[in-house]
This record gives C-alpha cells, structure tokens and sequence, in this order.
C-alpha cells in the first residue's frame, strides 16, 4: 500500500464520519475510533474512549442534527499513524425549531491503523468555536 | 537512538521552551521550532511560520511575563515525527502591573527530526482557556 491510499483512506474516513453523523448512524461513528481515542476540546476535561463518546452522542439524538464540512489541509502517514489538519464547519439544527447554530475552526487529528488495516481516530483536537453572524 | 532517547529529547524541547519564553529567550524558542511550524487556536487563523511567530512574540517582549508548567501526558514517536499531547498551565503577568491572569488546557503537538538530527515543533493546536478564579 502506498502512502497515498493512506492518504485516501484517512480523508474517507472523515468524509464518512460526517455522513454518518448526518444520519444519525452512531454504529458507523463508533466504528471510525479506537477503542482508546482521546478528544480534545478547549475548556473541557478530555472525553476518553469510545464509551464515553457514544454515550455523550446518544443523549444528542433525535435532539439536533449536525451538518459538516471538511476542508482538510493536510495529511501526512507515518508508518501505521497519521496526522491530519483538518479545516471544519457544522451547522447544528434543534430538531424541535430554534436558531441552526454555526461552528467552524481547525482539528488537529491523531489516526491509528489497527491490525485489521483500517484507519481509526485516536487523538482529536478540536478547535471550533461559534461563528459570528 | 531508542524511542526512549527520543521522548526524552521531546520532553527537553518543551522545558526548554518553558525556561527560554520565560526568560524572553526568544533566539532559543525560535530555534525549537520548524521554519514551516503551524500554530492552530481557537477563533484565530492559523499563525503559520517561525517569521510569523518571532514577530508575534518581539512585540510583547518586556509587557509581559510568562510562566509556564507543563505536564506531559503521552509522547510517541513515529520514526522522524512524535506526537506529544501537553497539559499546560500558564501565568501571564503584565511587566507595568495589573492582574496576572491564568491559563490551562490541552495541547496537541507533532514534532519532527531535522536532518540534523533535532527534534523541533512543526504542528500546534492550542487549547488553552482563561482559569476561573
């Protein structure tokens, strides 16, 4: 394989984590992280592992929809991890009415490539911040 | 060289880091850093080169103090490039009086080895907030 499937695979798997975040598909989120993925977040204590993550998520369902946009600026492979900077805007829509609220900002993103070959997300640092209107 | 000689040169960047910034060494601080190093911050573009962060920082060169603690949570390294994920906790205090004002979080850094053989800062994001007091 070469670095830039790699490459690829790493972008496909952001692309269908903000598909499946769409879709409410919390399974598929869930299958994109390491067991052991950290998140980062300004202000926050960090979310460690999985479990944690899915239960954060599953309070959130049916409450809001989550719209996103990558731009990612960089990706670069070392060996079976990989570093991405990724450029991010969502939209969070109150599924009961209310104002969509934007948010938008840089994630710098730590990927695992487990034994099974897949690239997973293992480190996350999320910068976003609310967008001004 | 081991991982273990590795960590530890890593872990050395970021005392010396500590050390210089407080002492407004800032030749030593440029010089722990890559020529291309990218800073990401909430709400803030992205300060993108070494040129960029020397200027940043001669501007505030005798206004402030800065006091840093590091507390490393997990360094790994991937052949020429480490991830370290850093909790800091700062002190900023004004040179002409007022208030110091505290700050704390997380920050995720990839370093890489130069040709040389130093480890130097290429990627940052920030995710330091104001402490409450």
């Amino acid at each position: 394989m070469t670095p830039g499937h790699d490459t690829h695979q790493i972008r496909a798997v952001i692309a269908t984590w903000i598909r499946a975040s769409a879709a409410d598909d919390l399974d598929t989120v869930l299958s994109l992280m390491a067991e052991d993925v950290v998140f980062l977040l300004p202000g926050r204590p960090p979310m460690r592992g999985r479990a944690a993550y899915a239960e954060a998520s599953r309070s959130m369902i049916g409450k809001i929809k989550i719209a996103g946009t990558p731009e990612v600026q960089e990706v670069e492979v070392f060996g079976d991890y990989a570093y991405c900077w990724n450029h991010l805007s969502i939209t969070i829509t109150p599924v009961e009415g209310g104002a969509p609220m934007q948010r938008a900002g840089n994630i710098l993103s730590i990927f695992r490539r487990e034994p099974d070959g897949r690239w997973v997300l293992w480190r996350d640092a999320n910068l976003l911040t609310a967008v001004a209107h």
